[in-house]
């Protein structure tokens, strides 16, 4: 039954990766508290990297600096 | 003052679906609890269904099986 | 397979009224939505009220005002 | 190592907009808790006004209520 | 730069399963998507069996169903 | 109309810390993108550091290394 939520900057994930998390996710909680795969939900959310802020600056705005 | 998250896969959902929606979730909190409908709020988020999993499996994966 | 979240404040809510909420909402998603109720999760938060802001003030702030 | 979400209806913020949101949010935690800045996340979700309710109606129709 | 957010019942987890749900679910981000560890964030949230529901019911009362 | 939400690890933030956040985050909504301060919902969810993990391990293990 558990819900896990992961959020990541939409930058290119492929469908092939976003199966993987799902997968891996939920392998994780079947391992460590024996829960139900079945019940176990994940919803991964992409953010765009300008609505995004690490160190109070947007991803989109990190992401330019190094380019530098 | 209540908050209300209604997460659902991104198929289809017309807006006339996602206002009785939210007038049902506000209407629940009002009956039960007696809350103030005016400050109730509600945020339906629609997830593709790459970025949905049950059972470890996506949902697009899911439907291409029923699909057989 | 819907996930829906309800916050409220913690303020005295029963097992029966939680219980209640959580039906409620199941219905909903089913009779808006057409959703199956077996894999739709709600999660209720009790929030305590020093921790709820409205208009800029926590909730128990705003309480003893109206009590004055 | 505070992490902050902020939701808004998507109505036009620009990357500007955002990115003061960040900022400020980032500075608030420092401020008020000490927080250090370098792992403080801040996401912002814009949803759809067709998809967030108050009062039990969705933010398009009290926009439109708004327009007579 | 990733948060990952676990919801579970509140039914007994250790600190070192939560430990490992932590350790899994930053690495899971890693091999997937080549994410850095040092600015994942994993926030497990444990819920009263009281405030989850599943199938329209609480899980306090499906346990109980369970013993019966 | 924005919620934010603030999490936190419940290192004993006080009563007039967390009114603090509420205010601040409110007024930054209201400066920035000129919303409704009446209607802006501010929750802070303090999680416990058993529960909270960055670079793969919890706060708890990481405030430990720190005493040594």
């Amino acid at each position: 039954m558990p819900y896990v939520n992961i959020k990541i900057t939409k930058e290119g994930a492929t469908p092939e990766q976003k199966a993987r998390l799902i997968q891996g996710a939920t392998q994780l909680l079947v391992e460590v508290l024996g829960k139900n795969p079945q019940t176990t939900v994940v919803v991964i959310d992409e953010v765009a990297t300008d609505n995004w802020g690490i160190g109070g600056e947007t991803v989109t705005s990190l992401r330019k600096e190094l380019e530098k």
